[in-house]
């Protein structure tokens, strides 16, 4: 298949560009390399040395024969460059990675969460849009989030996969609905993919566009097969205080004696999933495309879910380590529990990594590894959800 | 109380202002004058000979010695100015109209798509995130519609005011819960005020901001008590297929003796609310603000309920006017029921405008008085939901 993979340069989307590549498909990266910059103006690198997007690509090429190509567009600015390139190239999937990630870069100030919302909502509109008007019939595979949902507020139901069957009190018929799971979201960046959710929800009702929604967890882990072939392939690994996630900071921090910063109680529940097994979910999605006219199709792309402060545990006992339990700065229950479906990618045949079998090589091949690399001064969380 | 009115120059807005002004309000206008370029583009002019702002502003200070400010301002994209104005005025109040406001023309192309999306969203986030970041205290009083519950699901369930208490089947705790009533807008437009719904709830709840939404049915009618006062005064009245609503539609076209377009076979039901009633409820939840900490407050600004084709007989009833059946360009159900509850206006004492009274004198005073200013060419409907 013709595939584009928008934000094809980030954590997520250059080992799903790989791994889509050495699938066989035919894989084009749209990209604005703004990830990159945002580490120069938060004077922070990722811990692992990545190359430059044109020496990927070209290292990707010789080990494996295949080609990915690179367009540099700015989606959210750059409409009618996409509308030309979509009515050019026809892609059977776009898989849509291309928005601000980061819940704590979101909160850091007026202008991250203005940035946040302009660039998540204009992208994902301009996407829709322009296929709207050029009338190609491209499948959306969009990266969500299990954070859409909030935490515990459906208690002990599991939070389904997108839609929640209720009824309205009252009702004379007793009908059963079945409605989107009512946003919760718990930053701007998590609000921008429920702006998201409506607007796929709308498109995929009025124009038939054909739309994949995967909510995933917090992501671990570095490598996947293909970046683990050459070490000019190797993915980002973020640790500070903003675009790190928290079990890589575990890591990281475990890698050079520092204590594991817990925010908070730690009692917060959380969904995770293995970078190995996200390149495989959209694969998945990718393989099982819902049809012209139905609703935006929702997995849970999930496989474990911890509490944080077990899993600090978990990185203290196979280390040694010491854990540090720090204010929390999210605005946010001390504690939470969360159940979560996860039905629909175990159906389609998800063999997932399990954190206690991929932690120790984690912490071996890359915290240690790269260790000399980090700047501890990176590590706290800066950003706070309320101003004082 | 200081005041600030976005979006003061239009339909709604420019009624309001006078309203507030003529009760003692320190009374300020923000506007781009964008919905007066948007008719030079359209090729369309308003019914009524409204004149420029600076006029209106002054024969408004001449008749009742008030004086309304204006300020000239793009709050999509003059994020700094709008910080700076709110550092310094600090209003009590802001009133925020400043969106593109019809249902047809953000169908229109992908252009009007485009604009719609960028323009809401933008405005109203970067006013929930000025009065974040400038600890200014203004209730934000936001002019949403009743398209965010699109029509018919909750079926004889009236439509509660925004919260809708419901039931997950199989919770085994049984527990009663209260939700935003599920988005199903009926165009980019509506979707725009769902997206709001989203921001509203999450800086409420993160910020504390305080925020009332109107949910406001179909407009109907052209002057108030202060419009009426002086011609100079006038307030806007559309008649073209973008903005022009379907009772003001009728009107004029039975003042010329062109056949009333009835969409589809007119089994719409719609909500309805007379101008006048609409500034009345902007004064209201003026008076009645939500505490820091409350989620918004959501009132159902109607007042009665008419399937389309009822309206139509009714104004060909007073008239003789003939009905014209049309293709319907929306992607709608040919028939619906409504039941909407609008109990918190109505118990703040709304005594609202009924259709059967004001109609004839919306006619005569209205629609035949500047009868010879229509260009007949301009009343079809040109937008189509769907591309053929």
């Amino acid at each position: 298949m013709k595939i584009w993979i928008l934000g094809g340069d980030g954590f997520c989307g250059w080992p799903t560009a790989l791994h889509l590549s050495d699938q066989g498909h035919d894989v084009t990266i749209l990209d604005n390399l703004v990830r990159r910059q945002t580490d120069i103006l938060l004077e922070v690198s990722s811990l692992t040395p990545i190359t430059p997007i044109s020496t990927r690509i070209s290292v990707w090429h010789d080990i494996s024969g295949k080609k990915i190509k690179f367009l540099k567009i700015n989606l959210a600015n750059e409409y009618y460059l996409l509308l030309e390139l979509l009515k050019k190239e026809k892609p059977d999937v776009i898989v849509h990675f291309a928005e601000q990630r980061s819940a704590p870069y979101s909160m850091k100030s007026a202008e991250t969460k203005r940035y946040t919302v302009d660039n998540n909502i204009r992208v994902t509109h301009n996407l829709l849009v322009a296929l709207v008007e050029s009338k190609v019939n491209s499948h959306i595979v969009h990266l969500g989030t299990m954070g859409v949902y909030g935490y515990g507020w459906s208690g002990k139901t599991p939070i389904p996969e997108g839609y929640l069957k209720m009824s309205i009190n009252g009702d004379k018929e007793k009908k059963t609905r079945e409605i989107l799971y009512p946003a919760n979201p718990g930053s701007v960046y998590h609000m921008t993919k429920n702006l998201d959710q409506l607007m796929f929800a709308f498109y995929a009702k009025n124009d038939g566009i054909r739309i994949t929604d995967l909510h995933q967890g917090i992501v671990w882990g570095t490598q996947t097969i293909q970046t683990k072939q050459d070490e000019r392939l190797i993915n980002r690994f973020d640790y500070d205080g903003d675009y790190g996630t928290v079990l890589n900071r575990f890591l990281m921090e475990a890698a050079i004696n520092y204590p594991l910063t817990v925010h908070g109680s730690g009692g917060q529940t959380r969904a995770f999933i293995n970078i190995q097994d996200t390149v495989r979910c959209i694969e998945l999605a990718i393989l099982n495309p819902p049809k012209n006219g139905d609703r935006p199709a929702i997995f849970n792309q999930v496989t474990e879910t911890f509490k944080v402060v077990n899993l600090a545990k978990l990185v203290a006992k196979l280390t040694g380590a010491t854990i540090d339990y720090l204010d929390n700065p999210r605005n946010e229950a001390a504690d939470n529990d969360l159940f979560v479906e996860n039905k629909q990618f175990l159906a389609l045949g998800l063999n997932s990594v399990k954190l206690n079998d991929g932690l120790m090589s984690e912490i071996e091949q890359i915290a240690l590894k790269y260790a000399s690399r980090i700047d501890k001064t990176k590590i706290p969380a800066r950003s706070l959800w309320k101003t004082k």
